[in-house]
């Protein structure tokens, strides 16, 4: 095992953490920070009994530069994966400089203190959101950018183009920016998922907190847009999936790639019925949902074309529908209220 | 006059320093910060002088959050007037980090502050550069923008959105996005004007720098541009017609605007040429120059259409082509090297 660390920012979250584990298994050393506003440490000791391997995580927060730098000066840095920020849609909608502050500053200095430590190597942890409504479907890389009309989702694209002139202004940069579509379902063994604080923003932690008697019934908004059953329609990928897309792109960027842009998707587009009927189906048990209106800035169909990330990384989403829900209900059954129980 | 004070941040600028002179002569009090890494508070000195006025001005960085705060407790601030930002397009492409920190970070600094004192009304120094390649001339507001290249373009796209984000969120908020074509000339008195650091980077502080004898010779970029006589048609517009635009602005915010988009501009487009020979009959010297080949990044032609500022600003740009090469001149003959001498 080489000296190097991948450096895993965010790495005690949902995304972080299942990408935590695939790179142990591929024999990286990890070291993960997070500053713990939406996470919390148990992930980590999870990670480490899925693994058998020890991880050192770090609690800092990406807007003190000096603590990012402490962490360079420890570690030997080959990649950072950057997943560290704010997420919540509406909240962005509400607290857009909170939103920009926290994103844009931390994602600034962090490339700053990989520039001073000479460390080149990002992948970062962008989102379909930033095509806006799309004009034509399934989505490529080429599709326009930049439409998308709440704060989360512009500032995964402002990071964008600030990596891009980046690498740009130096070609010793490499990077990837691997664009998310709807990330679901758990770890296989049960043990780490998705944990959202307060009400779920997403589909599908929500039917799991339904299905696990922490909520009543599930709200769809809309049953009127024009897709086969008029709920809305997007390409849920699973997590393990998605984070062994993110193992691929290391091979990538280390080969050097300059700036490079990959879709992390399905290329399947499920409506949200579909999904509560997967589920019931995992679970045996019934979700009751009530129809509301849509809600503003929401669209009908989003899915990817994958088949870039298949030519280019050599990756391929594989898990069905079944296994995203079977592991998301055995995260959710057996952590009915994630990490807190056993923390 | 009143107790509030119009807060001028980059206030000893070339742009905001003709600003607070026209702010002064409307009674207006007024604030100025700036950092002086790009300005000296002898310009201040001077828009002393020709106002007859005093302003208090504070060395203040935009990245210091608490310096900002400090400035909001001692005054009454009214309306923020903000031109604080490096601006050098061919430095951000070269150093975007510097670029995106110091722009996008200070900005959100001063809006954080903004929001922390109630003070919901801000005036924001834009560019026509957020335009790109314009699809079509002349460039209204509703123009497609985002298409610029350099980080510094994209930084005043950037801020421009989170502007919006924050009226958007809030709208109590009051915003007024000035979009500025090329500003050029100097106050009539020739106490006040453009003092570039280094080489200029814009047209007209180079011609002037020749025409004093500070350079050699012009390089003009592109004599085969599709345009009448091959060099790049741009928008230039006198620098007190354009702070004057910020005065009309204030009224803008202060009757409840939300956020708003004004081109500031003339509407009329000269060629590099045209302005080399408006600059030689004003001098009454020679400007040699030599044509090299097109820079990177430069297009052939932009100019506005500055109705929406005419119609709901009632401002109107009205000095000549002949009066900023006059004015210019004054500024630049009595100050050979800037406020350097006389500081």
């Amino acid at each position: 095992m080489s000296e190097d660390y991948i450096l895993v920012t965010g790495g005690a979250g949902y995304i972080g953490s299942h990408t935590v584990v695939e790179l142990l298994n591929s024999n990286y050393n990890v070291v993960v920070i997070d500053n713990l506003v939406n996470a919390c440490m148990e992930s980590i000791s999870r990670v480490e009994e899925i693994t058998g391997k020890t991880v050192p995580a770090l609690q800092v927060d990406l807007l003190d530069k000096n603590a990012i730098k402490s962490v360079f000066k420890k570690y030997k840095i080959s990649v950072v994966m950057h997943f560290a920020g704010l997420k919540a849609v509406g909240e962005s909608v509400e607290l857009p400089l909170l939103y920009y502050h926290t994103n844009i500053g931390g994602t600034v200095n962090l490339l700053e203190v990989m520039k001073e430590y000479n460390v080149k190597n990002i992948i970062f942890s962008s989102s379909a959101t930033v095509y806006g409504t799309p004009q034509y479907l399934p989505v490529d890389e080429n599709h326009p950018v930049g439409g998308c009309t709440n704060a989360y989702g512009k500032t995964k694209f402002f990071i964008e183009e600030i990596i891009k002139d980046v690498c740009n202004a130096d070609k010793s940069w490499n990077a990837v920016l691997l664009r998310y579509f709807n990330p679901v379902g758990a770890h296989k063994s049960g043990k780490i998922g998705e944990n959202p604080q307060g009400v779920p923003n997403n589909l599908m932690p929500f039917v799991a907190q339904v299905a696990v008697g922490r909520r009543d019934h599930l709200t769809v908004f809309g049953d009127d847009y024009d897709t086969p059953d008029g709920t809305g329609v997007r390409d849920y990928i699973h997590i393990v999936d998605l984070a062994q897309g993110h193992v691929a792109a290391i091979k990538k960027v280390e080969a050097g790639c300059g700036c490079v842009v990959y879709n992390l998707g399905t290329g399947i587009g499920y409506s949200v019925l579909d999904m509560v009927k997967a589920f019931e189906k995992a679970t045996e048990k019934p979700i009751p949902y009530k129809v509301a209106p849509r809600r503003a800035g929401d669209i009908a169909t989003v899915y990817a074309n994958p088949q870039n990330a298949e030519k280019e990384l050599g990756w391929k989403a594989t898990r069905t529908l079944d296994e995203m829900c079977e592991d998301l209900w055995r995260w959710q059954s057996n952590n009915p209220n994630g990490y807190k129980a056993s923390s």
